[in-house]
């Protein structure tokens, strides 16, 4: 099973690609996809989209995650934010595909082992879960931990039915 | 030219269609745009870009407008508008559209003469600015609104050039 990972920012979304072969993870591929910052709005999200689609399109993954939204104070970043992740969300879903929401919370239980891991450690276990994987950056590994979380969500659902 | 107008929101996204030629305004259609309200939100943003997607591909607009958004005092309020918007933003500007964006008093100011009116003296002006039309509801009469705003923003850039 290939499990797509996305980290959405209007700026940068992160995204990641493993495969899940009952506990053994793999790793695929991960990157940035970047929009410009001088474009309009409405082009920067069309843009977005267009890039999230291919990324299905080239890939196929199976199923995909994104991390749950941290509410932000400032509600200028939240309208941003929620601009950039429901153009991936939609995106993401177009093709008929599942895409599960987690907690921050939970990405970081499946990945480290405790939820209030910070950055470091998040990216620290990335590297050591998929040996070998070159990660683009912190948006990337960001984007690989919620694939994880969700391989580890989709195994224990099994185990459970 | 042919203007659509968008009033985005999850559950419901009203639309407007107007044609102007120089300073006269005739309506077209108008409508509203509804999402599941038990369907995964991956699903409802990804069934809103494909409406807003056929729509634009049925009527060929020329150009879009959308609203800007007030922002909510919930930040969870405003992160489910932003990602409803920027599901309408992409799909409108996809095909290479331009899409303008209007602050809520300009369009009221567009349509009733002054930036405070309220909702009800916008609605009642949209009627009386396009005789015969019949608004589908609130979210069309706003839709229409900002399509009316773009309209007129248009008209007078090509009278200052």
């Amino acid at each position: 099973m290939i499990i797509l990972g996305l980290d959405p920012g209007l700026g940068t979304t992160g995204w990641g690609l493993i495969r899940a072969e009952g506990n053994r993870l793999s790793h695929l591929a991960n990157g940035h996809l970047k929009t410009e910052t001088k474009a309009p709005l409405p082009r920067r999200l069309a843009h977005l989209y267009a890039m999230v689609s291919a990324l299905v399109a080239d890939h196929a993954p199976d199923t995909a995650a994104v991390e749950e939204v941290f509410v932000n104070a400032n509600p200028q970043s939240t309208l941003k934010l929620g601009q950039a992740r429901g153009v991936v969300l939609a995106a993401a879903a177009r093709g008929g595909m599942d895409v599960g929401e987690y907690a921050a919370r939970l990405v970081k239980k499946a990945v480290v082992g405790v939820g209030n891991a910070d950055k470091t450690q998040v990216h620290a276990m990335v590297r050591r879960l998929l040996p070998g994987a070159e990660i683009a950056g912190a948006d990337a590994a960001d984007a690989v931990a919620v694939a994880i979380c969700h391989a580890h969500h989709l195994a224990s659902a099994r185990v459970r039915a």
